[in-house]
């Protein structure tokens, strides 16, 4: 589907529908952003559902589509799969590259208030925004059907824009997700460069002080799952506070043995499909021929 | 399942069972080997049939248990997967990390009979030999049910392994094979350097010759996929030259718009260890809750 706006990067037959690589220039990040989407086989006036996957650290807009295992299930639900990378690249800022959790691999889905990352980390406007208005001027997307999900530092970023954004959110996911990152080293390490010093703006970012906030209200049903043998469990996941909560329309499922790895992901996000499909209305596709 | 013999390199659970990667010395190639193995959930006193998945150029011991999403099937089905490396590594021979076709990551599967790469390179052996019967001191495997399966330089070698040990592989299957090494471009390379200047040798290493060689004799049934956008079918596969074989053991089925990629073998799969649990006699899972 090329076009003067979107830039063709790689193209895959995978499950009878279509695996893809775009380059384009985000407005929000000031800088060239890349992404990969999944197209289950559909009809020539059918549209679908999607599904926003959010990586983490060190990872890209590949992981999720390489590792775990998910286009099989898209495909027999009728899911859009779209995964963005996880932070602007080569803005010219300078040590954007010099860490492996800040920086390049590390935008932590906010809105960066702080110089000199203020000029180019837009991640939370540009998934939220720019990049699901681009992808419905280019692909048969559904209306407002729109689902968040994500690994870590991106299940904090499902989370935050998943709550913040209520309304164009039907249905948000996390696999061992960043839970507190005010509370937590990696959280706060990105929180002070790219918000700056004071935490009161970090509220706005942080995944249990926005449930919290919204203790008694509505918002939309969340689905967790959360390995007993992850090693970031303890000092930057906490998970555990999340569950504390006791909040009826979060669903937080334990596994023991179960790590931090993509074959966590690979192994229980048949789940995380299903859940987010029911919640989006996606309808399974009748031909069983569509998925071998 | 540590041992003197082999060193655990990293252990996650996965779909309820484990996947496992480690390294041993290995004899016939006097040098360090590394292997990945999915071994699925099991009881106490079962042992389960193995599947072995050789890859293609350029990739190593982690890239199918990475990208092929395949430990679900093995899952369900009740099948030990292990995933070799494509060569030795690190033997010091000059030049073997020059080339991305030749030595290090391409190795062919074959035992050299050419200095210096007779010292090291002795992959068939390795895969046929010596990691089967390690495979079978360590890990619950099941008396003599092998099945072997590959991709690319791979399915050549899957293709070689299961026609020339057809006692010891109840099934052979294959994704885009290189088909007739002796008369394509990676193969003449390969086969030239690691085997010398008479061609006569190289036949014992080429499927296509095996397969008209066994023209009505019996070998182990065996199921190809090839997409027919697979940039490397014309010049280097030549996957047609065994569907001209109108051999009645051979399975090939020709897919429209895929290409060479792990989006292709990923969409096929389950395909595959269906196949060759079937012909190994595996047990599918009881218990619903050994898969997710």
């Amino acid at each position: 589907m090329p076009s003067q706006e979107l830039e063709l990067l790689e193209s895959h037959a995978c499950f009878a529908g279509r695996m893809e690589r775009y380059q384009h220039h985000s407005r929000q990040c000031r800088s060239p952003m890349r992404f990969s989407i999944f197209i289950p086989a559909h009809g020539a006036d059918e549209t679908l559902p999607v599904l926003t996957f959010l990586a983490g650290l060190t990872c890209n807009e590949e992981t999720f589509m390489i590792k775990a295992g998910a286009q099989r299930y898209a495909a027999e639900l009728g899911l859009i799969l779209l995964a963005p990378d996880t932070s602007p690249r080569h803005t010219g800022i300078a040590g954007e590259d010099d860490e492996w959790d800040f920086g390049t691999g590390a935008g932590f889905y906010l809105d960066a208030t702080a110089a000199p990352w203020d000029a180019h980390y837009r991640m939370f406007s540009y998934v939220t925004d720019e990049l699901p208005a681009l992808i419905a001027r280019h692909f048969p997307v559904q209306g407002k059907a729109q689902g968040i999900c994500g690994h870590s530092m991106g299940g904090h970023g499902a989370l935050v824009c998943g709550l913040r954004k209520s309304g164009q959110y039907q249905s948000i996911s996390a696999f061992a997700p960043v839970s507190a990152p005010s509370q937590t080293p990696w959280g706060q390490k990105a929180f002070s460069r790219y918000l700056g010093a004071d935490t009161g703006q970090w509220q706005a970012y942080d995944s249990l002080a926005l449930l919290q906030e919204k203790a008694g209200q509505s918002h939309p049903p969340i689905l967790i799952d959360q390995g007993r043998a992850d090693p970031f469990l303890e000092v930057e996941l906490k998970t555990e506070y999340l569950e504390a909560l006791n909040d009826p329309r979060l669903t937080l499922r334990w596994h023991d043995l179960y790590d931090h790895s993509y074959f966590f992901i690979s192994s229980f996000v048949s789940d995380h499909l299903a859940f987010h499909a029911r919640h989006l209305g996606a309808v399974r596709r009748l031909d069983p021929h569509h998925v071998r």
